[in-house]
């Protein structure tokens, strides 16, 4: 299943544009480094900035675009997905955590910085990605801070950290291994479609739900295409170590059903999330290509 | 300078109603122990119910009802205020950062769970408080989240945590150490006060403005008190060790001007704090009396 060269192109552009625009605005949005606290501020920066795909800001621009919407307030919840996704991985890698020590291709914030720093550093990046979401207008912030409060709470990102946690080194069967990933992965991304969404003004219900379970189907693949990858990717394309999740004896969808049906599983979310963008017009093309994209990236 | 009993059963009566009140706010909010996923949700319970003073949360309360007002949804900001609060607890007590074994006379929250689990638990506590705001009316939730994420981050608590951190066995001049307790322990109590007087409506700018300042002196009159309870408190009345922060070369208040003259800046606070509430009328006697309670309280 390899992206064609018709697709590849356009979508390569669109999300180059988009991600340069998010840096943009992260770079704004981000105190300085020689802003008190100074070692602080300097973590969060190294934390967010130079690295990342920026899939999930990419969800909220193209999901807005796919409805005919786009303006500078898009940046906002933008920012938010991927301030949220950062302070994540940064206390993911804590050595109470996963302990891993490459990041982005990089040293993991705690080597770079130390333990403390990095514990603070998500701690106020969480902060931050709430704090930007209050500069949408008013009809939409509130909407907004809910959707991502309960993405990355306890019944969200965090909750399928803790179900991940308990789950290593024991047997999991599928469903138990999906509602992992649906909190742990999922439910961010789902989030950025829906803040994508919610941008747009009068937008009709039924083609916010075809988003919505667009980004359920996608970020569900995104997570079994991460296990993949964890099997056969490239260590230096991923910028992370492959096969830290088997050492750690997590249970993964190769793990659990093997290589060929994971990646069998991953193409048939693909094909949902297309026909569930079926009645959208050509304007939803990049959330199409995007689809492929999640379960046919390298990195 | 004793609390006289004029004033001491007043607010006994009024903040145990208070605590009453917050608590089963704090109750509902939370997710149950026996919803998945069961240990964290066990674990942000433990960290947040069963004590605590509540001062954050009875702020909010008080200082809506100096302006007349008092509804049921004062509750939203008063437990989104003790939530980020007791994030804050959890994730001081780690290993990596204070190290403590006791926390409100119960062992703090990785001691009692796992360290990755505290982690979490402080994180989806956060998440917690900022969509519990989002209940608040449509008017003054975004502005609510604005106020409490600005005294969460790296410019208010995580960062006073940060200089905190930077200053262990450095020797810090006094305008140092405020700007440390201003930030780290100060934020969120300033953030309270406005918290409440935002609920209520229609307040002129000068009534906001004493609040603040009202807010700001007693924030920084409650660290100072902090600092001369780990020099003089009981730890059993405490429900900590007491000597933790000199044990640790923290810069205090006491380390730096000497005990005496650390009760009397803490007095003088409280003085202000007084004086700026002066044009208020009765309705401000819970301020007036809570203000007493921050600079002799045992614990």
């Amino acid at each position: 299943m390899a992206m064609s060269p018709s697709r590849a192109a356009p979508l390569d552009d669109l999300m180059q544009s988009l991600r340069v625009r998010v840096n943009r605005a992260l770079e704004t949005f981000l105190p300085e480094a020689d802003i008190q606290p100074t070692r602080l501020h300097a973590a969060m920066r190294y934390a967010v900035l130079d690295g990342g795909k920026r899939v999930r800001a990419i969800l909220v621009y193209t999901a807005a675009q796919a409805l005919g919407h786009d303006d500078d307030g898009l940046d906002f919840p933008a920012c938010a997905v991927e301030l949220i996704h950062a302070y994540s991985l940064v206390h993911d890698d804590l050595p109470v955590m996963d302990d891993d020590e490459l990041r982005r291709g990089k040293p993991s914030c705690h080597r770079a910085f130390d333990e403390a720093t990095a514990l603070l550093a998500g701690d106020a990046l969480q902060s931050l990605a709430f704090q930007i979401l209050t500069n949408a207008p008013e009809a939409s912030a509130r909407e907004m801070v809910r959707i991502l409060s309960v993405a990355s709470g306890s019944r969200g990102m965090a909750g399928g950290q803790a179900i991940d946690l308990a789950a290593v080194g024991k047997t999991l069967n599928l469903p138990e291994l999906e509602n992992m990933h649906i909190h742990k992965t999922g439910a961010l991304i789902r989030a950025s479609v829906r803040l994508g969404a919610l941008s747009a003004p009068e937008v009709e219900s039924d083609v916010v739900r075809r988003l919505d379970h667009y980004g359920k189907c996608i970020g569900l693949a995104f997570q079994i295409r991460d296990d993949i990858l964890d099997v056969e990717g490239d260590s230096e394309v991923l910028g992370k170590r492959r096969g830290a999740d088997q050492a750690r004896l997590k249970p993964t969808y190769p793990a659990l059903m093997g290589l060929s049906a994971a990646k069998q599983m991953a193409e048939e979310l693909h094909e949902e999330a297309l026909e569930t963008l079926h009645p959208l017009g050509d304007a939803a093309n990049p959330l199409r290509w995007l689809s492929e994209f999640v379960v046919t990236r390298a990195s």
